[in-house]
């Protein structure tokens, strides 16, 4: 490639609306450009590297056994009802009517259409177990697209699906596509993790973990051990538990406490000379449209997925603020269990566990003292209702967990037959029995990976791109392109690589040094050989992207670094 | 690729509603399938196939210099208001709003893209010329999908965009993606004509060349020479003219005759026991909402590109039936060109040249005998307004004109300077003036090429894929898979033709022997090797999908014939 002709439009400044390391460096670096909010044009530049992620991962998926097809954007309305998805799915779901005034959907996933395709085309046992996937454009209409490719509405993804005649089965095929993700995502150089999630919100059963790669903008919480063997995002995140001796102290009785103006835990903390910690902190939900109170101790973190979860609910959301008020019959900011009644009462474990506590009175400008578990209220359901926090321990014993923050690049799920009950992929048994296939959804965002691995790695100056990725592998610059000496020796080098199969950008554009070496960091391409002052001589410049070291080396030594590198 | 695990639901029958011999070919080997209409998913063996049509492409527009990019699919609806084609595009458009009600079109085509994002990005000549494509998903609202892939709502297409400095530039790129196409169209395995085609449809000026694959079924007439060397569209043809020698016979004055129930040229012959050739046509046509009158002879049709582009308009359609009787006088059947007023009149060169004819004589159930052009009626217009038909002489004198069918593949088209001018795509020239840059466009149907492929290369048995395009090179069934000698040979080909990186599909199903013979014959793969009763001996039944011959040959002359065929 000469980048005289190539369309690489590098910038001195990125955007004001560009805020992460990674949006700013793709936008300077000429990779992308944005047509409208959450929809980006891939330059040239851009589209290379987009293309070797998508090698990677189609290697990795038929090496796991999967089978490529495409299946269409453009998906009838009618199935996504089949499903039932139709009208949950919300504002995300792109709908437009054909001239025929006939529904449609743009697919954000792909599970109607190839639910619907192998009920059609499977009929026994012996055509399964199949994994089929593809990469495909997907739409979702975000309510807030953000950092570039991160988040966008029109995106590039690798969706797989698998159909298995039992669990069993679907573990072997979990595992199958488990591997190949931590391959693909060790390929184009992330620093990541896969860690457990919740199955919860796609409304599947059993297993399912998220790869997330590691990032200060990531949107995820991560949790992880000391040692690494425990990994969850926080919705998931459990923590080690032991049931405290009994105490056989006496709590004195409960004690009204006039506490106007304190409503928030820092408040009540300042008004008692008290920590956070012997707070009862009660919340008011309504969980499917029914209204419960979950009660956790006053430095922690409501978890609603576990809330959820225990009640076996589908929606959850905070209370409004009459509802509290009548609920309470008190304002807002006072809320406490001992007296509380018409709700599903449940308690942390941890608060179940204390002694007495501090709480809200149920009524305006007041708390309540000594309130003890069990005596001054009976909990309907006592489990563990919180976030996990850092310094907690690790459920397995493998030290105290720390919190990181994850950007979403993956995600294995076992789905269960809740797709091919609904919309029929079943298949004849041995014994000619009718039964659903169990299957496992397995996602990749492949635009997304560009942003991750740029959030990554890059410096101040620019990307530093992975070898797997980079745009090329080694930029050849002469320093003065109209230097014959420098620009035949720029050219010999760059043929000799083309020659050996070694993809090379030359910068043949009438620039000065200092440019071409200003835009050579920006892209970030692995190697770069300045032809300079030495060219006559044979000797060029020498260095890596990744680090400060210049060499001056001769043609060939500069030749072998590159190719013994690679 | 193991056909036991493969999903190839290949069927014995077509949907009923499967015209086309490429359509019911492509259902039935398993390689696509309709979700809705017009909207299609290409099964694993069809999205390989698909797949080799991309890297051909790919190869020879990167070849041609070309530089590949990737543009969003969902189109701001002001690009498409500043082009101007928002609201002229009609119901093709597939029009959407996002959750804040912004307008979007699904990119039937990408013009207004490309060429705001080149507004954006070049300045300066010295970054020209630049010509960039992409392999993308295109949705076209057609109201008649029909044919399988032939005409489809949601398809793939290659399409590219070339900015220039001059024509004289374009001259050059443009003979350079029409000699890629040449390429591609070669090697894809297809029998295609480049036709000259009309250039006022887009909107643009120049010249402009369909690529044509000869088939029945084809949408289009293509026109073409004895010796090939004119070959034009329908719309496009032109044939060979010359002004007869002036006559000096006295011609009878006009002569009205009653001709009820004579509404039809066919019905007039009837009725005058003459031929077609000595009637004027006369029809009434709106152009741009003012009504002309085109005045060819019984024996043709009328050419509205033609008669638009002499016109300079941009919209024609026949006037109807009221407009007609308030223009003629009489009911429709009966316009004749004498006494016609208040329309523009347009009279084909040929027409002019006679003599005399017969013509309606804008009377109810009246014609006219003996109407001589220049003493009854007086053209506004002569020229060339009518379809080229079978034994015209061609332009260029290379022989009569033959008529072909068939469906375009391929289109380039010098745009000019229509869409830089609307949308700011311009550059500042060496002398420090501002230029709108050249533009020409060119589009490959990557999907549709899989029909026109099979359309022409078929049997009654199956496909018969070219060589670059097939799914694989080879393709080896076992008889007998539960026979240990013939698994075992089969296995042991398989692989090595595997490592010899020859692609080969090993039927590896407990199916008999018919059934697996007659998959093979609809897949259609250049090369079958049966291992059968000689196993034991190392001997195979070798066959080519093209021919009927089957030969016994052993397991090295077989390999050896695969290998030296490629």
């Amino acid at each position: 490639m000469k980048q005289n002709q190539l369309l690489i439009p590098t910038l001195r400044e990125a955007p004001a609306d560009a805020e992460a390391a990674s949006h700013k460096l793709m936008l300077r670096a000429g990779l992308i450009r944005q047509l409208a909010s959450g929809v980006y044009t891939y330059l040239p530049l851009g589209f290379r590297v987009l293309k070797k992620v998508q090698e990677i991962v189609r290697e990795e998926m038929d090496r796991a056994g999967a089978q490529e097809l495409l299946l269409p954007a453009m998906q009838p309305a009618e199935l996504w009802r089949e499903s039932g998805r139709y009208d949950v799915y919300g504002p995300e779901l792109i709908r437009l009517k054909d001239r025929h005034d006939r529904e449609f959907a743009l697919g954000p996933t792909h599970e109607e259409v190839i639910t619907a395709l192998v009920a059609g085309e499977v009929s026994s046992y012996r055509q399964l177990p199949l994994t089929l996937y593809q990469i495909q454009t997907k739409y979702r209409d975000e309510r807030r697209p953000r950092f570039g490719l991160l988040r966008g509405r029109e995106f590039l993804m690798k969706d797989a699906y698998s159909f298995d005649r039992s669990w069993e089965e679907l573990d072997v095929t979990y595992r199958a596509m488990y591997e190949a993700y931590s391959r693909i995502f060790t390929r184009v150089g992330l620093n990541f993790r896969a860690v457990q999630a919740d199955a919860g919100a796609i409304g599947g059963e059993g297993e399912t973990h998220e790869f997330m790669a590691l990032a200060d903008i990531g949107e995820d919480t991560i949790v992880v051990s000391e040692n690494g063997n425990y990994a969850a995002n926080l919705e998931k995140a459990e923590m080690f538990w032991e049931e405290p001796a009994a105490s056989d102290q006496e709590v004195p009785p409960m004690n009204r406490v006039h506490t106007p103006n304190a409503h928030s835990i820092d408040q009540l903390c300042a008004h008692f000379a008290a920590e956070a910690s012997v707070f009862f902190k009660t919340l008011l939900y309504k969980v499917d449209d029914r209204p419960i109170a979950v009660v956790v101790r006053g430095d922690r973190e409501v978890n609603e997925t576990k809330v959820l979860n225990a009640l076996g609910g589908e929606r959850i959301e905070l209370a409004e603020g009459a509802e509290v008020e009548r609920l309470t019959g008190a304002a807002v900011g006072f809320a406490g269990p001992a007296g509380l009644s018409g709700v599903k009462l449940l308690v942390d474990r941890e608060v179940q566990a204390m002694e007495a506590g501090i709480a809200g009175a149920n009524e305006t400008d007041y708390h309540a003292e000594n309130v003890q578990p069990g005596r001054d209220f009976a909990a309907d359901l006592v489990g563990d209702f919180r976030n996990a926090a850092e310094g907690d321990l690790s459920p397995d014993g493998s030290g105290p967990l720390k919190f990181y923050r994850g950007i979403e690049v993956g995600h294995v799920f076992k789905l269960g037959t809740k797709y091919s009950e609904k919309l029929g992929a079943g298949y004849l048994d041995e014994g000619g029995r009718r039964q659903a296939a169990i299957m496992g959804c397995y996602g990749i965002g492949i635009s997304r990976i560009l942003s991750a691995v740029v959030e990554q790695s890059h410096d101040a100056n620019g990307i530093v791109w992975p070898a797997e990725l980079a745009p090329a592998v080694v930029h050849i610059i002469p320093a003065a392109i109209k230097d014959e000496a420098q620009r035949n020796l720029a050219v010999e080098l760059y043929e000799r690589f083309r020659s050996a199969g070694i993809e090379a950008l030359l910068d043949d554009r009438d620039e000065r040094a200092g440019v071409k070496f200003k835009d050579a960091d920006l892209i970030g391409i692995p190697y770069r050989i300045v032809v300079g002052r030495e060219a006559a001589e044979g000797r060029v410049e020498f260095k890596r992207r990744a680090d400060e070291n210049k060499e001056s080396l001769s043609v060939e030594e500069a030749f072998s670094q590159v190719t013994s590198g690679r």
